[in-house]
């Protein structure tokens, strides 16, 4: 069914409601959750809205936790957010290294006792909106095996990283697999293979068949020993900086949470006037398009170009969601 | 041949001199080529010696070129680098980085008319050396097309970053293309097949014949889209902080130089006490290493495990050299 994005909202802000999020929080979330699902990234939208529910009404996720900073070295800062949920930590986060870097030029935001922040591509949305370039970083759970590993020894942890620019914002969020579980799952409902092997199966040989993949929990990194490796470097970075969870102790834990996040920003307009900035961005942007693309008459995407797409269409003829996600909303 | 580490460097601090490098610049480029190929990286090391030099000689280099400051926003410095040797920039650039980092928690150095640093990972060695966590990255000359596109419309731009470790530290180096044209040619002279997909043959496929991709000229982007993507936010992160030269723009000289690069380093020391900081990326490492390997008696690796390997057979043993680029440096 076509849902449209104010009324997606206003239905997940009545259920956050009834379960006890102020108004504030009731507010940034349904709009978060809404806002992914606007831009086509239901997994991580609509559809995730009830698992994360369910972390808060199970214990492990605390509404109403407040974060309290644990150190300041000049433009970094450190903040135990106590376990909160994932996206109002890691918006609190985002601001607070939007604000340091509108002060110092740039600013850092490491955040221990975090949880799932659902789609980590918000964060760099909002440091671009604010003007600033965004990267910012997480750990997961072990989902992944390193390179020459059979079993899941570093996670997927997603990195993000915005640049602020007037014809729409360019942001990157990509996680450290191949495909995510939520990728091989819709490939297989719809019988489909990859286009690409994205993990190996029982007999330990490279595969496109998301069944095999599932079974075995053996996806691939991005770029086999590369993104492995950025996987690991990204675990070590938000640890030592936040002083919290590695990928490994959060494997220790009962589900997915307590996890460790870095948010970096540089204000845009103290690095460049703004013709400038938007010049040397132009610049880039066009000389991408202008290449030759692989099949006659496509366009050449660059990060965020598909997701201003879809967040237009969705925005005029309504987001399109499933009636069995949309019918269980009521239950929540 | 086998050469040790001091006559090769020795043999290239003469070449060096012999072509008006003062002394400090000597040593430090001599001590720079001999460390990389001394860690197994010749095609950034010795083998790459004669074509640093020629960037000189044919006047796109400029020696004694003198770094002047351009912008400074609290632990933020942008320099105009003057079209110096790139490993002199890089490693002045890192220098400041981590001195900014001493002082403020976190520095960042963003230069604009830079040179190929040849090896990256050798900056990263440096920040960790000095104690501090240092990521860099750099953008390079159109050499790889992006997700879709049949022309080099983007860079192969790599990315390093490093991790202080008491028991040797953990440095990622990674350029966005799968395989380097190092590795095709390699490969092809090998009369090997990649072990993966590296890139595009004339019909449009993905193909592991390196000779095919080399006529193509259409490598393969790491993780395909992912790569990509990450490519084109390097170029964009380097071209705004250093308000210098985009890949586009280097595509427009006559070779590649008057690159852009970025130098971000957090002091360790600041971040956590010693035995904090080491127990945080001990239990790292440990789980990473504790998984089971696809071949059984495999060490599993992290980023920088080998190069430790390499470093310390041919410390011992000697640098394996081509005795066709051994002979030719009597040459230069």
């Amino acid at each position: 069914m076509l849902v449209s994005f104010t009324d997606l909202k206003a239905k997940l802000r009545q259920i956050l409601s009834k379960h006890q999020f102020n108004d504030n929080d009731a507010d940034l979330c349904s709009t978060i959750f809404a806002q992914s699902t606007l831009d086509g990234y239901h997994s991580h939208g609509v559809n995730r809205f009830a698992e994360f529910l369910k972390t808060i009404t199970d214990g492990f996720v605390q509404l109403n936790a407040v974060p309290k900073k644990l150190l300041t070295l000049g433009n970094i800062e450190r903040w135990d957010v106590g376990l909160g949920p994932g996206p109002i930590s890691a918006h609190f986060a985002m601001e607070r290294a939007i604000k340091l870097s509108k002060e110092y030029g740039m600013g850092c935001v490491a955040l221990q006792n975090s949880s799932h922040w659902m789609r980590g591509g918000t964060y760099g949305w909002q440091a671009a909106e604010a003007g600033c370039i965004g990267i910012c970083f997480t750990n997961t759970e072990p989902n992944m095996p390193s390179w020459g590993a059979m079993e899941a020894n570093t996670g997927n942890n997603p990195l993000i990283i915005a640049v602020p620019n007037d014809k729409g914002h360019i942001v990157l969020d990509m996680s450290m697999s191949q495909f995510s579980y939520g990728k091989l799952w819709k490939y297989d409902m719809e019988g489909k293979d990859l286009p690409f092997p994205g993990g190996f199966n029982a007999t330990g040989n490279l595969t496109s068949v998301p069944k095999e993949i599932v079974e075995t929990r053996r996806v691939l990194p991005t770029g086999y020993w590369k993104g492995s490796g950025l996987s690991i470097m990204l675990d070590l970075l938000v640890t030592l900086l936040s002083s919290g969870r590695s990928t490994s102790k959060i494997g220790e834990m009962e589900v997915e949470y307590g996890l460790s996040q870095v948010f970096i920003c540089f204000d845009a307009n103290q690095l460049n006037d703004e013709q400038t900035h938007e010049s040397l961005i132009h610049n880039i942007v066009e000389f991408v398009q202008a290449a030759k693309p692989m099949k006659e008459g496509d366009t050449i995407h660059y990060p965020g170009s598909q997701t201003l797409l879809r967040r237009a269409k969705q925005l005029k003829e309504g987001i399109e969601i499933n009636d069995n996600i949309w019918d269980a909303l009521d239950k929540l």
